[in-house]
């Protein structure tokens, strides 16, 4: 199971009633995080998710709504008693950045392991998450990601009796442990089924809407995405600073059919985005708002 | 008229429901903000109070619960199309602290004019206040701050009179100008009584309680002092971490015998400050727990 919090919705700027965009996932105890600008601390707590099991935090760029809350967010890490390494991703200059911000920071208890992206696209696997960072078009370099749990194929005990595999290796082979017993190596694929869907979790935001976004989100589990502006006249503002109305996102929907679409990312002008969503639904019709704090489990197939 | 504003009371790290210690002050147009911490520009937008009008940041020190929200604050001063100066006050070292956050606000379209204090005390005039900062003691250099408005004496037709200063410079004289005429130099003081009450705010914290803050908060309209802990239990933890009890803060509000006394800067693990007030009050009765939003105006003697 994969849970997901959207933790924010804002873009820009934290409003009281509106913390900024981030996203929280959490997989087989390892959390993961999306951004993390002023305030995402604060909403964390609130929503009553630990601190200490975040392994992952990925940046999508550096503009101060992403990224501002990290020194805080770290603290409070420390404070959850964290020890283990914590993996940063971001874009070229993370590492540089996230520095920057730590001359409040500047000692915890626990390591930053830095992964720097460059390219229009990077695959990482890290904690369990199969990671795909591609990147977008806005003002300043920025990535989206999406997050991918990979399912192995069933156990199939025949198989394995076909091909005289010692009944005392099937539980690691099964657990995807390679054996070598008297010379003869046994891998997991000897004993499991064809690969099985897995979870698929989309992530996009800043971003005009360029095409390759809907391949990357393609029959994605979760699909969120920036919708910035409602009112159709924004489209130039939207152009002109590098984001994308809901409409725009939804067009993006229309052509990736995820299972689920959230908006997010509203701007601080922008009070009510539930009042635009009859027509963005005339796109998407799966189309919802985002809400701080909306959550989803998402299950494998069968389970 | 001065206007206060305690913008939040939490020490250490934000929570959900209360916003982290920072003072906002309003001056004849001008605001000047002590400390801010994550969330500050929050709220400031709940509160209602502008951006544009700030004038003066003051830090007390450098951990991140105290400065922390600043890239997010001057984003937000920008967006609010603030073109004038900000002056930032701080313990030595506040350029290269602010420098290093700015890391993800490098474009600002205003300039910074950054004060650096050294020694235990440095007294400054900005933007009408007159400002005393003075030395703590915490784990690091840490400043308090007296903010006072100064009043001028009543003007006395009388003397101007007797002095034979002709009527046309009455006005500008009693405005503050000095005026040179016909090589005799007339100066305010010559058409003014003696100097009244002014206005008087001191700000205290991080810190051990030592004598001297006190003196500093000497019969203050209004004396905003650190009382991190309520529980009696709790001394040796604000011994070693530095930090003062509410009982602390109250002998020191005994000794300085301000009109008003709010404490603030709470620990994360005293969820109700108000449950300890009793037992602050035998030490100073007029002793207030401070709350997020709460507002004072103060006025001179006879307004």
């Amino acid at each position: 199971m994969l849970d997901v919090c959207l933790l924010g919705t804002g873009g820009m700027m934290p409003l009281p009633e509106r913390w900024l965009t981030a996203l929280l996932t959490r997989y087989n105890g390892s959390s993961l995080l999306i951004d993390c600008g002023e305030g995402t601390q604060i909403t964390m707590k609130k929503h009553g998710w630990t601190f200490k099991s975040v392994d992952t935090v990925c940046f999508t760029h550096f503009h101060a709504d992403h990224i501002s809350g990290f020194p805080g967010f770290l603290l409070a890490m420390a404070n959850a008693e964290r020890k283990e390494p914590l993996t940063v991703i971001g874009p070229k200059g993370v590492e540089r950045v996230v520095s920057g911000l730590r001359v409040i920071a500047p000692e915890l208890p626990f390591e930053l392991k830095f992964i720097e992206l460059s390219g229009p696209e990077q695959k990482l696997s890290v904690n369990g998450y199969q990671i795909t960072a591609f990147r977008l078009q806005h003002s300043m370099t920025c990535y989206g990601y999406t997050l991918e749990i990979p399912r192995a194929g069933r156990f199939d005990a025949a198989r394995a009796k076909a091909q005289h595999i010692p009944i005392r290796f099937w539980n690691p082979l099964q657990k995807g442990q390679t054996i070598t017993d008297n010379g003869v190596t046994y891998t997991p694929d000897m004993v499991l089924g064809e690969k099985r869907r897995g979870l698929k979790v989309t992530y996009c935001t800043d971003t005009r809407p360029v095409a390759r976004i809907a391949d990357y989100a393609k029959h994605a589990d979760l699909f969120v995405c920036e919708g910035m502006y409602g009112d159709p006249e924004k489209l130039e503002k939207a152009k002109e600073h590098r984001h994308m109305t809901m409409y725009d996102a939804a067009r993006l929907a229309a052509a990736a059919e995820p299972q689920r679409f959230w908006l997010t990312h509203f701007s601080p002008s922008m009070m009510h985005p539930e009042w635009y969503m009859r027509d963005v639904k005339k796109i998407f019709p799966a189309a919802e708002a985002g809400e701080d704090g909306k959550y989803l489990d998402l299950c494998f197939d069968d389970e």
